[in-house]
């Protein structure tokens, strides 16, 4: 459409309605998103099929929920992350169809449900308390159109459990796992499968776990060599990137 | 195969070959790949594709010439990293035809030449000190039957370099990107593409660059939601996830 | 069994009751719970006599007894560790006799009272902040089925105190040893025993104790041979540890 | 006007008013900032046409006042950091003039106007949480008698809004850069232009971006040459420096 | 011109010599750095006056001196920093004249001689282990045209020495300030002088200095506000700094 | 003594009073405290004139109360650190004359005011933010026999202030310097006076300086010969230090 | 013995073939370890069966070999750890049947062969690299007297080799777990078992592994509750716990 | 002497023999060396005693004896740490009788001999692998006029060792300490005295001891409240600290 708006400034010049010194400002002064857009702003058209994302933490209710409004208006679907119960109720009082996913911490308006994933993501968690990231891996998967499994509690100091599973693991087209305290699920997971696997550390733990950064440093020195990894308790970053290798 | 091999000794059995009481026993002195693999070792399989790998460092230059023939016996690509001069040697004169990369710093023999990926892996570094990190990257993503692109010394503080290469970065499928000091790079070209984009911190810079550390904190920390990250220096890991995206 | 099981079959194959395509699929397709579970999860003979235990940080008073309930039902001695006044309250309404022990900030309900233990295991605290932690694993031993023998305050800068109890010492089987600042007890403890000590670094201090990371290396550095460490506060775990041993 | 001072005791001296002795003893007994001022404290010199400042946390609302007042009544413009609601009515009760800027949690008294800088003070943000950072900068650099240009919400994940300003990029002498999670924006900004660029890393981020550290890592090792760095939100020394600088 | 270029084809629009849809093409199809370029490579120009850089560590001495040669070719100074002996071999029979400076470690070859800092860029260094680095920062501003006063071993420890210079460091426009072990230094020029500082960390030092970090903590924490900071050893970068500022 | 009660027991062995085997058995038993404690004991002889000291945080209003009245009961003064207004209340209701110093947050009871230091002590605080940490050492020096004096907002940044009381710091037998943010001030004192300097790095600053780390790693690598260092916001344990120093 | 040696003198005192003064003198200067043994110096008949222990890194070959010498003259077992080939020479030429494990790094004299271990350890290692940390387990295990299990390269990422040996597993009464990159071995191990797991970080890894740092944190924080950690690369010290433990 | 000169002027000014504006210029342009020097420098005076000391690392052996040479004319001790066979060689060409201290690493060269301190530095080491730091101690305390006892070898694991040394312990007026590994000694020894103990992490240790970070940080978070800290290996220092002690 920019170059629907360009092709039609360019007819004007032919045509004589419009001066090439005019059509020259009118250039100009585009904003960037239009005139640039073909050299450098490839981010919109990348995010075709990306939900608007809105991050709680820190914004007032009705700045919030204006916010939110704002984002619904460009008719994706809206994902926002971390919410608190006031942000909920201002916002369920403009958009009543509004989903809360309570672990998840995250609402969710759906305006748009084609299906953009080739396969399934199978999102595992180590042990229940990392359930809250698990749980906004998987809202973030399903807003971004694709079909997931969920494997919760299947750690490492439990074998069987994660093996008794091993059909759902070899059914995955990508792989997000969510581990606190050492982080060591990803690495056996990324032994028993040969698909990419999105490492998640979670905050998960105490004493020397240090709010995630041994399950981090597990992760990042994991000798499985299917294993990539986003930062601590960033669920939706692992949904986000396992989304985008699903369309490939 | 190993079905194969299984069934044949099922129809040995049938036919009266092979006593149930000696196929029992083969079965069970069957290496436990064999057996085992039904359930619990995907693992070559999953590898299918995947070059033998040999990590070169504390390795004696003649034991290093025996795994590598061992693991060439198999029929694989064999890629070894970080190799020395004695190692090259040793190996050189056992495998003629082996391909040194001085620059990536790896030892390749090439048996199987399919191309197994899909599309095109990009291989970006931000100065020309990570070139020998990107290298070990390219190299292992084309032993893995990839078609890659190389962008190197495309850094942050001079981003005209990086912008004019747009084309290239919007035709991968999916992204290398290795860098030191500061790390941003991955971010910056995460914002420009709509595919995932394995960061690769690497150990160049010095003072508080720690080694790779700062670069890893920015790389974990990156805004840009496509972003994973693997080891500091891991130009392997990241082209081996790069490879399993890019057969997808 | 399980060779039992496939034998079987192998005679059927023998027989032509089943063909070998029916058998290799019979095979492949048997449930890893179990052809392999016996061969994975010991999981549940190994804890035998183990406590059942719930950690209450971050549950909801009646999602804890809920808990609570499920895990006593099966028979096992109920160890809930870091429980709060609503969590308490909860489950006592459920079971009355439920054990708390303000100081450890533990509930027990005991439903097996085998002395599991061979010898005495000695609890052993820096100071007094570090009571609480020793307390968690002097309960989390008694549950286990030892006896124990508490020896309280006993820090390193008041060396006389630790000695007039040299009798105590050399009587244990095995040794918790807990302290914060900087988690010297271990060593001079470890020098005084010829007995294995599990040191315990507790989150007491202020300033560059950091939480009990300086404990906590102090510990892992520790001169004395004897000496092995668990996580920061984690009087749970070195009791559990202990405990195993003592059953030797 | 010390000299003044000290001229007209040296008058009197050679007048006979005073005796040798007596002026020996006036000299030793005046207050250090009169006598050793010339040798020393330079400080207040050099600090002409600098704000008195306060910095809130931590101070009683009628304590923050009373200095609020002393201060003031030194001439100078009057800049208090980080306050508080009941700071704000306390000092507010005294001088119904001061200005509040919520954003960047500032009380400003401007008792001064006299423009001091020589041309514009560039202040960018990466993202919408880093603007109380940002704004100190911003509150701080107006006080000390600079015009600024404010460039917000340009981080480097999409970079086609922050190029689409480069003419005001280009018009800044000097610029001050604040950014948190990766701290990259530095560096990208540092490439664009040729002067010096002051960064300031914020706190803003999660996981291992360990409250500014990630940040600051990346801005001490920007591959941009013309970047210096200031402590974690230290919007204000940023905005000190730049106007210093700005001065030249 | 870039302007200048679309405005003619807009022209050849008007008088119909292009069709708009060809000149949509064309538009689009403008290699980057020729549209683009005015918006984001001001790079150039930026460096107008700069010398070429490069680093020496990890390059082989030919190569070092093709990067020389091809560097000078442009007809700027050219820098070499932390320079070997074979490097230096290799260069000289290229240049003759180039001038090395043992203590700084630097190569320099003097091609333009303007002065282009309007003041004095005094550079000082708290021990004599911090020389070299103070010494890469003085041939750095010389370089890039600035007058430069040195004041070596001036540290805290030894505080009328720093004193009896007061002269000089209130002559200079900026000043670089070198220091290993606590880093106390920059703070105490900051508070004797009302220009910009810019703090340099040396890793000299030992135990705890853990190579520069102890100084670098104690810089950026700085309590004067007139202190900026660059990485560890970074002679060259706060040289460069201040050599922008000083043109200024 | 012991050596008497010892050879009292060999007398009777020589008299035939006792056999060597019950000699035998009355070594081997005799209570440790009593053998042993001579050797072992000296703590309390080593505390003459050391107050009786209670750490506040953490108790209950009572309990604390509790403890004071005990160690009270000795007869040596009594130091509370870190306390709060119930811990006061409750101990006033037992104590009217207990001093309270809102400042250091202490509570002391004196019981003895011997004057035990030869010399005095000074007491120096960099920052205003510095003077809770600086009273609590100015309290327990007072506390503990000394005359002290009280330098406090005398930080490096305003070296004038400092260098007018070099009467008052060359009159003090020990020093006891707290500062936080960098910690440059023991550096600066340390090379202004010949004496002992107890460095006290506080937890005051922001951002990078880590609740006091930036100001330890600045003490321990102090450039002053003369400077050791305690725990972060350790005034207690300086004036401890640096009293036992002046009863020398 | 000591009680012997006493109880001999205690006799010559009845008899009159010593004056009670003369035994109280000799008991005084009796060697520490012979007086003070029975309350304080526990540690000899702690350490019956321990070797004696020389760890070899920084010692010249001669004063080596002195050492080994004078503790060989004890008659207990030598054992000398990280041993360098001329401290292997020179002690081989004093002892030419000193048995050196080439893989372990150690010597080894035996002196004495009981076997003092009640069951098998367990001795892991997850890479072929962690093997000289290993091995140096194994030979400290079996100079202390028990018989040991191997198994080595078990890594978490190829599952199936470490369930392949469930049996070896169960069969140990201790097991020693030697890791690196990520140390997730412990955890899995851990929950195969029923026994105590002394984990053993190795340095082995790069990048982020930090010289086993990442190693020693996963252990630390290990979710496997049977698990207790000792120093990176401590293959002794693991041994020389297990050891302790298989005696109970 | 200052004040003498200043009132000489003064009587000038008095007797009209120097205008009051030319007085004025003369106090302004007085160097500060000569009018400030008496507030400044009291250095010299304060190093009274002291000798003169040079850092060994990377001096060039001649340059190192030209720096030896120029400090002996000054007639004090000279002490030279951490020197090397080449520079001791350089300096005993030109000072004979200058003493090497292999162990302590140091060259001394006695030039006065005066006892200084009043009473005995005891220098204690906790293994054998610290007496190169405790030597360096002892070494620079007997140059400082001190007499020393040394207790070598006397680690925590071993405490009868350093209890049989009670005597020579509680002799000493001020303590040294040494210990590396978890650095215990200090807390210990601190709880057995009564006067100041220095203690010195040592580099000693290998693993998470991170060459001697572990032992600083257990010195610093010392239980025993008459610790103080000095920096890694500094053996120096604790001794110029425990000098100045002994000299009160």
């Amino acid at each position: 459409m920019d170059a629907n708006r360009l092709k039609a400034l360019l007819e004007q010049v032919r045509s004589g309605g419009v001066t090439p010194d005019a059509a020259l400002e009118q250039i100009k002064t585009l904003p960037f998103e239009d005139l640039g857009f073909a050299k450098v702003d490839h981010h919109r058209a990348v995010r075709a099929g990306a939900p608007e994302v809105i991050f709680g933490p820190g914004k007032q209710p009705e700045h919030f929920a204006g916010i939110f409004s704002r984002l619904a208006a460009r008719g994706n679907n809206v994902l926002a992350t971390r919410v608190n119960m006031e942000q909920i109720a201002a916002t369920r009082a403009l958009f009543p169809d509004v989903e809360h996913n309570s672990l998840a911490r995250t609402l969710v308006l759906r305006q748009q449900t084609e299906k953009l994933g080739k396969g399934t993501i199978g999102i595992i968690s180590a042990g229940t308390s990392d359930i809250p990231v698990a749980e906004e891996a998987a809202v973030t998967a399903e807003v971004m159109g694709n079909d997931i499994t969920r494997l919760f509690d299947v750690g490492v100091a439990g074998l069987h459990r994660l093996l008794s599973h091993s059909d759902e693991l070899r059914a995955a087209r990508v792989l997000v796992v969510c581990a606190g305290m050492e982080g060591a699920l990803p690495s056996v997971v990324g032994g028993l499968v040969a698909v990419p696997v999105i490492a998640v550390p979670t905050s998960v733990g105490y004493g020397a776990a240090f709010g995630g950064i041994a399950a981090l440093l597990g992760m990042i020195n994991s000798c499985a060599s299917n294993v990539s990894v986003v930062n601590i308790d960033n669920g939706f970053g692992a949904a986000y990137v396992a989304s985008l290798i699903n369309r490939l």
